[in-house]
């Protein structure tokens, strides 16, 4: 790929994309200005990356989808200099959908999802991207409750809406003239009377909605707006030092929180994007060797299938991990950097406030001199804001308050009292989405209450301990699971862990662990489960105080995740509540 | 200094900063917030780099300053985390500066220049740093269309304001207690209260005014803003790729555009900032060589003065100039590139209406099969606007549009018809200050009028040809004196050339050449100018339409220029009348 990504025409590896796609001569590369904006005042636009890049990489490679019947291969030109994703703006204009309406896409990552992430924009229509594995009546209560106009759909998920009255546009993801996508496009090229970018209007309004990304068990619709999607772009750009030379492969799907914003950053910062269907490790491996991949974003779970992935070697070129979900094991941590990956660990509420990252850990020049588990746990905390966030605060919980007016106090900086993370500014959402009530609830304060609960460290960086509702009451001490769960993964067989709380007569509640172990060391402990348990709460008592050693510890298959890799601990309750 | 950077200190090389300068513990970062901001906004300022910088890099040198009596080395703590910035906003505060109210500094790039471009915003004041190259009377007329109500000045400068009425605090520029500049701000500390940055208010507006910038001439102030100021910053440091590994060199002087807003592209990124009193290339030759200097700015006079240094080779690291004021030449990025400094060709309007680079040549993978010469016209191009400004169009000028309602309209991309550069977004100035008329001519048909004379190239890159005023209209014809001297430095022995119009019977104009001659070269031609002359106008000839070639050549032993190194026409003008 890498001497077509500098190939200097449409056409790559004999893929041809439709005549609709192939842009007219000197087309410009402006939305229409709205009357009345003040010369020094542009609102910010993440769609705007997009034309930038086409005006000045045209013929980079932009999207690249490789690995299907039939591969599609498209330039920043074919993009978006005048056709794919202007083309589906006007196609939306055309289906009658007007600025703030609605519209919902369900795919896996395909060029279909990455056009609509910016194509959405263009029609000035708020995209909901709904995520794959729900089940068809979480489908229909997304559809009902944001209040889709249309939906675009991957041939593959067609069982998720059937019945629906709702118009839907279907996409066999091959890129020929005959999948009623690339139709629906071409109608779209058509109905522009080749006016270009210029025949659609830019949003005035910089804090107009951009994207409605449902929680995980989709009962809330968090609203973005293009400010924020801007900034946020713009700093997870920064962070990874993506440029002109970067590639990023698509394995976080892009319905999970607007992709963390990664499809502007990666048009703000001009990057070839590869798209793939689904988390397929030896694929992902055949890119990191092969497609000069440098970026990529996963939860720890993700990572760990990366490194422990047979075909797992250093690659020619220097790739740079976003981590985030939770945070990383020194374990993984080693395992990334023996490979020449350096994890960059960002921690954001991905479905329940921002967009994605929102912090980063911020290595500091001094811990090169420290040990890999010693440095890792420094690296495990959340850290310092984005540059375009607002800010972010530990705060006293409301029942623990010392205010008697319901200010805010931060806790001390002492890296021991905890306290809730709040943040605020532009990279936190807009409002949930028709609810009011649970927005208001959200904004206490005047910050977003994110529910999770950590320390602040002297040095201003801020330490996760748990979720509100995962914390473990031992004994009347707050036990804290992620703690648990980093000090229990250090132990050399264990390949993943999860720690929840159980019911113990004496104590009130105890942790539970449940592992997977790694392949090369399951065998050691078949039929010996105990033998096991034993082992790792010895390992425990010299890492732990005793109210956080677990009490029960169980070795099973796989842990329960979501679709994004995120471990779901709720289920793991449901299994402790039966014991 | 390399070690020095990594220390975990306050005291650097023996320099102990003031007492008033040492931080507190636990010193919160955080500007009081406004009331009523919504939970998803926050004002951009550039301010907040500044406390973001302390916040994740306290030990980390920010300002370092040591070719002088007594050298000064800062840390972020010092520097900001509470102090010196601090110390400088409740000093104004307590001066009786309200906020919009305007102060003057006249320095050269020193310590007290860096503060208070930092400080100014966190008393909320608009700063005017003043060209030192001024006259008296030039100064004088500046104080008083500025209003400003005090005057930070270096003791250098003091004949500058001799018997001013407005307040002033002088710097002896030496970081000790005894200084007035160092007990202006240890008042400061004092009037604080240790309330910290707390105790001073957010702006709530991120449109307000930020700096004042009086053009060359002084003659007009130009207006910026918190939003355009960030915006700008932030392009600047990731067009270069600044990072917290980075060192940045003063060059520019800060006072000219506010140093094309590299001071906060410097506290985004994290940098160490290196400040010099005076344009010394051996001193420049030495930071590059033994301080890990990896950024720079200059005018393309500045970096000639650079790569011909007796001092100059291949540094250690890599070098990163951004090049404003003029396209270099092809002589000048072969120099450049021979010891391994990469050129960034950045325009903006220095001082006349933007805040510093606006556009950028953005180099294609195409050109690196190109010979120096061929590859050096591409890299003159002014090419596309950074991503955070807001268009720019190369427009027929009002006299020559096709449009009979003066709307602006675009001339085509042919690389030939000539038309103005305008712009518009957030990195244009707010205003002309107090000059509503110019504004309003400035900012006709919605855009900014830059005055500068361009083509637009098929690519949608722009080349500038000349300022209105420097175009020699030669035999009916126009001939862009940009495009001649660029051709003219072609000639191995020249070190730099300047062309103007001259008048001519027969054509109406001619041009005639200024030159200076490269030092190696200068004896070969002494005695013989003509001949000189002759070879010169057969080098031109090959390259250029005849109505283009200098019909006059003049060796001279320098060029008169501003104190940013532009040269100034207007002086050669000046010459040629009297001719």
């Amino acid at each position: 790929m890498t001497s077509a990504t500098r190939s200097n025409s449409t056409t790559f590896n004999g893929f041809e994309p439709t005549p609709e796609s192939i842009p007219p001569p000197y087309n410009e590369l402006r939305l229409k200005l709205p009357s009345n904006l003040p010369v020094n005042y542009h609102p910010l636009n993440p769609l705007e990356f997009l034309l930038r890049a086409a005006l000045i990489y045209p013929n980079k490679l932009a999207v690249v989808h490789p690995d299907v019947k039939t591969p599609a291969f498209y330039t920043y030109s074919v993009w978006s200099r005048a056709q794919r994703v202007q083309n589906l703006g006007y196609a939306l204009v055309k289906a009658g959908l007007k600025p703030g309406d609605r519209i919902a896409v369900i795919a896996p990552n395909v060029p279909m999802m990455a056009d609509v992430l910016q194509g959405a924009l263009a029609a000035r229509v708020i995209l909901t991207a709904i995520n794959t594995r729900l089940t068809p009546q979480e489908v229909t209560y997304i559809l009902e409750h944001s209040g889709s106009k249309l939906i675009l759909i991957d041939s593959e998920y067609l069982r998720l809406i059937e019945g629906t009255r709702i118009p839907f546009v279907v996409s066999n993801d091959t890129g020929n003239s005959g999948d009623p996508y690339e139709r629906f496009l071409s109608e779209g090229r058509q109905f522009s009377g080749e006016k270009g970018w210029s025949g659609l209007e830019m949003e005035a309004d910089e804090n107009a909605p951009a994207m409605l990304c449902y929680t995980s068990n989709g009962s809330k619709g968090v609203l973005t707006t293009l400010r924020g999607t801007y900034l946020a772009a713009l700093a997870n750009a920064f962070e990874g030092q993506m440029n002109a030379n970067s590639t990023y492969l698509w394995i976080l799907p892009m319905f999970h929180a607007a992709g963390w914003t990664f499809p502007w950053a990666n048009t703000f910062s001009f990057t070839t994007q590869i798209t793939m269907r689904s988390v397929d490790y030896p694929l992902i491996w055949k890119h990191f060797l092969h497609s000069r991949v440098t970026h990529y974003c996963g939860a720890p779970t993700v990572q760990i299938g990366i490194v422990n992935d047979p075909a797992a070697k250093h690659p020619p070129q220097q790739i740079r991990a976003y981590i985030a979900g939770a945070a990383p094991t020194a374990h993984l941590i080693g395992s990334l950097e023996k490979i020449g990956i350096e994890p960059i660990h960002v921690y954001g509420l991905t479905e329940a406030g921002t967009y994605g990252p929102f912090t980063r850990n911020y290595p500091q020049e001094s811990w090169s001199s420290l040990s890999l588990e010693e440095r890792s746990k420094l690296i495990a905390r959340q850290g310092h804001p984005f540059v375009t966030a607002g800010g972010m605060r530990v705060v006293y919980r409301a029942e623990e308050s010392p205010d008697p007016n319901g200010e805010l106090v931060d806790v001390p900086k002492d890296g021991k009292t905890m306290g809730e993370i709040v943040t605020r500014g532009n990279i936190v959402m807009k409002e949930y989405f028709d609810d009011v009530e649970a927005t208001k609830k959200a904004f206490r304060g005047g910050y977003f209450g994110s529910g999770d609960l950590a320390v602040m460290h002297p040095d201003g960086s801020a330490s996760i301990l748990d979720r509100s509702k995962d914390i473990i009451i031992s004994g009347g001490e707050n036990a804290s699971s992620l703690a648990i769960e980093q000090e229990l993964a250090s132990h050399p067989h264990i390949l993943e862990v999860s720690v929840v709380a159980r019911e113990h007569k004496k104590w009130g509640e105890r942790p539970m662990a449940f592992v997977t172990l790694h392949p090369q060391h399951a065998s050691k402990w078949k039929g010996r489960h105990g033998d096991f348990a034993r082992d790792l709460k010895a390992h425990a008592k010299e890492r732990l105080p005793g109210f956080a050693c677990p009490e029960w510890v169980e070795i099973v298959p796989e842990l329960p995740k979501t679709s994004t890799g995120k471990i779901l601990k709720a289920q793991l309750r449901k299994v402790v509540a039966k014991l």
